[in-house]
């Protein structure tokens, strides 16, 4: 069919700290998915990399990657948005093909990170974040770590069961991890593990946390019929500041995505026989299962919990051990997702991962703080799938709240209105450089709707409380003004977890 | 016709010294073009940005754009071809178009360079270059001024020629410049104020480089049937490094990109009324004439003299002012390029710089060293314009030459064969930090056709010489070997030039 886009190949690096510099990595992965695709010319070199130029010190990448492959000559160009980079570069080689301009394009993906220091990679990555927020000292880990305190609260569980709904997450992503070649952690990880690791931004611990990354990963796709065809193609952004957002526990970028590709590939979630889901954190995992539809909202941690999205589970996720075992090359994971489930549809991984009978597969890839996700349908093209004509599709993303005064600026936030409510906390341990840790964040929201970031020195933290705002130097800080709550049993707990994990942590 | 993509509208924020930040130079120049383009919604966003990371410490800019303009949901992506960033993120928003899945697409390009010291800017800019030749000191004006040595060599023309003809370049488009009210010079400038201007990079002096600059163009493409349609585009890369290409004096990547162009809109050079060349160096504008089929290899200085090239002339050339009067944000020059090409093609201009019945216009856009290069031509749809059905272009890239050998790499280079040939050289005042200036660099090539970058002591310097090379420390360097040259007469000229403008000098 006309303006159909296949897969004819794809190539990838072994994932982790490498002593190969990024041009290296990237024409590994270009060679391999060349060779397996032979097709008898390349058309146009798609380039996704996240930040090159601080990473590396070069630009010009485009040029630099063509030139490398011997293909000078060939045009080329660099795509980028943020962490979906992988999913967004091929989302514009698949439309230079369905334009009909090129027959056969080469999509290549990668990030080099390890050679600096953390703190710096730290600093590098925060640079994706709403001004405002991260100069409250907001990271990456410590927006993540308030979604996953509002998405408990909201869910109503207790920090104890939604421990142990992430530790399961991320033992499973560690267990298909250890099953994957190209996987930069290959242990499986016990439970024992998980609760000894150290906190990162409460309550998330390192084994929630995806790691740092050198990579590289490769697709053609070409005009002509193959067995694997890119079915659906899906992308939204999403406000910078996570605070104006009508939602801070489901990423209305990824319904938004998730509804154009299920659309465009007219099927429904119950279609997808596995998915390959952007756990940059695993508390992002869960809300990924419920924004694409697959469980209701506050109720996949549900599935997770009754294995449901294991290897051998109904709806296996992150075959591949995800972001969190794969290991993130920040520009390169989209890519190596959409290479995972390829793999996977073809039947060409590994036995002891192999998803049987997988017809359609999914990708969704997270941008920033889940600002700009996108989601990517493969399918095998040797079975017949009848779609009425009038075909309507029953997923929907959910309206624009009617709380969209979340939106205000901070800046038309009044001094007189002292009084708020404490939305979600965090206590940020690895602090960006120059921030004393640990750093106590959160969002309060006032009468008006309004939400803003600030700071706290407060130790009784309890999402829900009333609490008053007051300036104090450049940032905004909040305290409890209610006696009347449950703090002290709050505030137990959380020392006692604090307690036990501080100093006998180690790294994953 | 499917597939056709059109433009319904174009804004462009004032270029220069700007007190605005990049996401409010983007938010004005998109508000303009939304408001001319009239179109119901937007599809997707494209933005074009050079290196937003290091200029000014921000990244995930395409979801920030897409916020600040108050659409965020729509998708939106990022992309990058170095200097060349302005025409690329028009061409994949092109094929976006033509694929049939969008309708409506904004694409706003620009970059935010000023706020920095011109030593960081220098520096940024250079990451772009080849690392060997970077190394060695090579900036963008080096490369260009080693480029235009060599050209004057090529052609046959007298030292004093060569300056007069690029000073008319310079002199032309700061008189359009003078007449653009986006321009960030409006000052016509003498042959007396390019004479007495600096040397940056012997032979080129600070009227033949194009300025730093802030500032931001945004166009909207459209399928539906408008005045002016995209009729050709065409896209290559080259080699990273200069050293590795078959001609020092003329752009393979540009004559690639315009073959494919012509090819595409089924024209011959000989049907363009007016162009915008990218005169990041003023010589760049004349090889850029030669390169794209408007005049013979190594005569096009006759047209500069002569004057066609003027808005009178019979094809006038950067009627907006081009890079070097209307202003270099990097990654916006491109969609200037083709913003000015619009609006003349409607008659939309001031009077005074209108060119009369323009039908079909061209531009293009230099990525790095002429690595990344792109032809955009756009087309009035109010005409009828014959093709035969079996159409060839009589425009065809160069084929490649026979010394392929240009690229064998310095590690090769055997230290046993110690002379070669000076094949251009300059000396560079503005040197990057930390290597002293003035630093004279230039291209040896040995008898097997192997090229080196190499720096000198020399004040001897004639290109054609014979030379011997020797490795101390880190570089090599070259020396004279032939006293038989006439090196005092060219010693003589040269010094008296560096002479006369020297302490004297002024910037633009």
């Amino acid at each position: 069919m006309a303006g159909e886009v296949y897969i004819a190949g794809a190539g990838m690096t072994k994932f982790g700290k490498s002593q190969l510099s990024l041009p290296e990595l990237m024409t590994e992965a270009a060679s391999k998915a060349i060779l397996e695709a032979q097709v008898p010319a390349i058309d146009y070199i798609f380039i996704g990399v996240m930040n090159v130029e601080e990473f590396t010190g070069d630009s010009n990448i485009a040029a630099m990657i063509a030139d490398r492959l011997g293909l000078a000559g060939i045009p080329s160009s660099r795509i980028e948005t943020a962490s979906s980079t992988g999913s967004a570069v091929f989302e514009s080689a698949f439309y230079s093909i369905a334009s009909g301009y090129h027959k056969n394009v080469l999509v290549i993906a990668g990030e080099k990170m390890t050679h600096l220091p953390t703190a710096r990679t730290t600093k590098i990555l925060a640079e994706v974040i709403d001004p405002q927020e991260r100069n409250y000292g907001a990271t990456m880990p410590a927006l993540a770590a308030m979604i996953t305190q509002r998405y408990q609260y909201e869910a109503k569980l207790s920090p104890e069961k939604m421990q142990a709904i992430l530790s399961k997450v991320a033992i499973k992503n560690h267990y298909n991890g250890s099953l994957n070649p190209y996987a930069q952690f290959r242990k499986i990880i016990s439970e024992a593990d998980y609760f000894n690791s150290k906190w990162v931004a409460f309550p998330l611990r390192t084994y929630d946390c995806a790691p740092i990354t050198d990579g590289a990963v490769a697709v053609v796709l070409t005009a002509d019929k193959k067995l694997i065809r890119v079915s659906g193609l899906g992308h939204a952004t999403d406000t910078m500041a996570v605070r104006h957002r009508d939602s801070l526990t489901s990423f209305r970028s990824t319904q938004l995505a998730a509804q154009q590709a299920y659309q465009m590939a007219k099927i429904e979630p119950k279609d997808i026989s596995l998915a390959e889901i952007h756990d940059a954190f695993t508390s992002f995992e869960i809300i990924g299962l419920e924004d694409l539809g697959f469980f209701p909202p506050k109720q996949a941690w549900r599935a997770v919990e009754e294995g449901l999205t294991t290897l051998k589970g109904k709806l296996p996720i992150n075959p591949s051990g995800g972001l969190k075992a794969r290991g993130h090359p920040v520009g390169a994971s989209g890519l190596a997702q959409i290479a995972e489930v390829y793999w996977q549809l073809k039947g060409a991984v590994e036995p002891a991962r192999q998803v049987a009978g997988g017809r359609i597969g999914l990708t969704q890839n997270i941008g920033g703080l889940a600002n700009n996700n996108l989601v990517t349908i493969l399918e095998r093209t040797d079975f017949y799938r009848a779609t009425p004509v009038y075909w309507k599709p029953s997923f929907q993303a959910r309206p624009l709240a009617e709380n969209k005064t979340a939106r205000g600026q901070l800046t038309s936030f009044s001094p007189d209105e002292k009084e708020g409510t404490l939305e979600t906390f965090t206590i940020l341990y690895t602090t960006p450089e120059g921030v004393p840790a640990p750093l106590t964040l959160g969002f309060v929201r006032f009468k008006n709707g309004q939400r803003i970031i600030a700071r706290s020195q407060d130790k009784d933290l309890k999402i829900g409380q009333k609490v008053e705002v007051e300036k104090a130097g450049d940032f905004y800080y909040w305290r409890g003004v209610s006696s009347s709550l449950d703090i002290k049993k709050s505030l137990k707990w959380l020392e006692q977890k604090i307690g036990s994990s501080k100093n006998k942590g180690k790294d994953s």
